[in-house]
């Protein structure tokens, strides 16, 4: 099996595992509990907390844990727009489902909503994102690396002109760990401990001070009273182990540099010998490939390399059920090109070998198949 | 240290840890995937799903996972609000506080809320329920068993009457199972693993069919589409894990019938023993026992229970920060009985030396407070 799906979904690292497990049956207290079971784990909260805040070169009330990205960008958008009771919302064409349908949901309420669609090279230009802003715009959503194509967003520049127009700007960072730097100048932004070798089912935000929202989870005075509930301690210690591991200077440039050099190979291979390949998308992270085969039907090829072996994903997984193209392929290059897409993700774990072998056995699928 | 404080949370049990196990760092897979490593996280899930559903007495496509018990109240009190658009709202004042805040989060968008007192033994009547029912009443939500004194309420009464007048009930099951049956006539009801030995972040929700909710978490198709996000597999498949172990004819019989040995004899020796004692709650599950102390302050018992490395808990570990007494406690028996009240909780792993270790460091605290 060869596993080139890291952008839907990561293998817990064995050293991060090994971090969580004291938090499942020793170390397992409430970590609202007033006794010494409660305080210690109170105490490792903290701790993954505190090594969060750091990271992220925020303070460490800043950081906020929840259930993954898709609560965090239900919760930025909803949290940030209901705050304001009313006004108008900015979000990219190209934004993960959990970030768009909440936008949607919004607009049934009231809110109005405007879609930014990319350029040619699939980017979202600060410029269109200026164009978009009016004066009664209260909130802007641009992710940081786009999960289908990978291409890497401005959103320094972005954040910029928000903060500039006081408008609330969420950054999802969910694809961008490890190969760029936190955000700066975003009044939220999130990361998905499953995405970098994490634990699933945890996600950590960052809500800079002053960035006005309404709780996501009513009950108990958790997360500085966003979030309610138990605090899932073991997947807290998961994720900054995890992202400490995937940023540190040494580790994570290793990993970066590693990921660099598969997909670099790979997209060398596939242009010089699958003709009718073109990757969707300049300027992208290295870890996510978008190829669309021109003519022919991503799913299928999908399908195929699936009979070989080699998982790969067309669209997002959050939404590989549904039968429809690709809405971001689709914004940025049209409805054929996201017919014929196969996103390919690189991780940690893969091989030049097995770079090779997923360029070799596409060939042998696309010429079958013409 | 001696832990009771087992409605709080519990420690996650090494048999349903060795279950989780494979889905962590191989089987590791995003469920939604269309490929084998999807599909083989997908099994598991559904696996997992189809236990849980057969354990709760439903259909499969009934159960949703979820992040923990407070999503679930949050997710009931809302999903089902929200998609009556408006209308009355009955819940008890026992309610744990995800459910009783989000009652009155919606009370601050136009939703009217009314609230049932407990009678004198904590209890919420069916009668009180019915007299509380109004025409245009949508939602109802009485817990099975309280959280703070573990007075068990009459919750398929209350389903009946509910069923009866069309009105949506949730039953907040997360402190019952293994002791009580599975609600019957309740519209959703929720279990939260960590508190049955399974592990945090993940709870599971019975939404009978026909029950119309609108989604809490946008984007994604998973569970129904009701609630979106990566599914956090190792997760559910820990809680069906866990949940076959507490409702299991065998082992979870031999688990109820040890905790009531432990709380019966522990409840004896305190009215034995400790004159201003009194157990509050009559008609509970066996696993908490809630005492107050006449004219003591129960923070300083448990404060001097700590110090002897006894854990135990006032009010709901969720509040535990807040300095307000429980507002359970007082909405039975007042102020004064709130203030002197410990909870003692009980679970698989205690012994009766741990409950009598207890009431003698209960004993010795008391009198040096007098």
């Amino acid at each position: 099996m060869i596993y080139l799906d890291n952008a839907a979904t990561t293998p817990l690292d064995g050293d991060v595992l090994r971090a969580m497990s004291p938090y499942f049956t020793q170390n397992f207290g409430n970590a609202q509990s007033r006794h010494a079971m409660g305080r210690s784990a109170a105490a490792a909260l903290m701790s993954a907390r505190d090594k969060t805040a750091e990271i992220f070169g925020c303070k460490s009330d800043e950081v906020i844990f929840m259930s993954g990205g898709t609560e965090a960008g239900n919760f930025a958008v909803k949290g940030a727009c209901l705050a304001r009771g009313k006004g108008h919302i900015v979000i990219s064409a190209i934004e993960h489902p959990c970030v768009y349908e909440s936008a949607k949901s919004l607009e049934e309420r009231g809110f109005e909503v405007t879609i930014i669609e990319p350029d040619g090279d699939g980017v979202i230009s600060g410029e269109a994102v200026e164009r978009g802003l009016r004066s009664d715009t209260i909130f802007c959503a641009v992710m940081a690396v786009n999960n289908e194509t990978g291409v890497i967003q401005p959103y320094e520049e972005i954040g910029k002109i928000c903060r500039e127009r006081g408008v609330f700007y969420y950054c999802d960072f969910v694809q961008a760990v490890g190969f760029l730097p936190f955000p700066k100048y975003a009044s939220a932004f999130a990361v998905s401990a499953h995405k970098f070798y994490g634990p699933k089912g945890i996600a950590a935000m960052c809500l800079k001070s002053g960035s006005r929202v309404v709780p996501f989870m009513d009950g108990g005075r958790q997360e500085r009273g966003l979030r309610g509930g138990t605090s899932d301690v073991p997947s807290a210690v998961g994720l900054a182990a995890a992202l400490e591991r995937a940023t540190d200077g040494a580790s994570g440039d290793a990993v970066n540099k590693k990921i660099a050099a598969l997909s670099e190979r790979f997209i060398k291979r596939v242009e010089g010998e699958i003709e009718c390949a073109v990757v969707n998308g300049k300027g992208r992270a290295p870890s996510i490939v978008n190829l669309s085969f021109e003519g022919l039907n991503g799913a299928n090829i999908l399908d195929c390399l699936d009979l070989k072996g080699i998982c790969v994903s067309n669209g997002s997984a959050c939404s590989a059920g549904a039968p429809l193209p690709s809405r971001v392929i689709t914004s940025a290059w049209g409805e054929n090109r996201a017919k014929s897409a196969v996103r390919f993700s690189f991780g940690k774990y893969n091989t030049l070998e097995e770079a090779d072998a997923a360029v070799d056995a596409l060939k042998e699928i696309i010429t079958n198949m013409k």
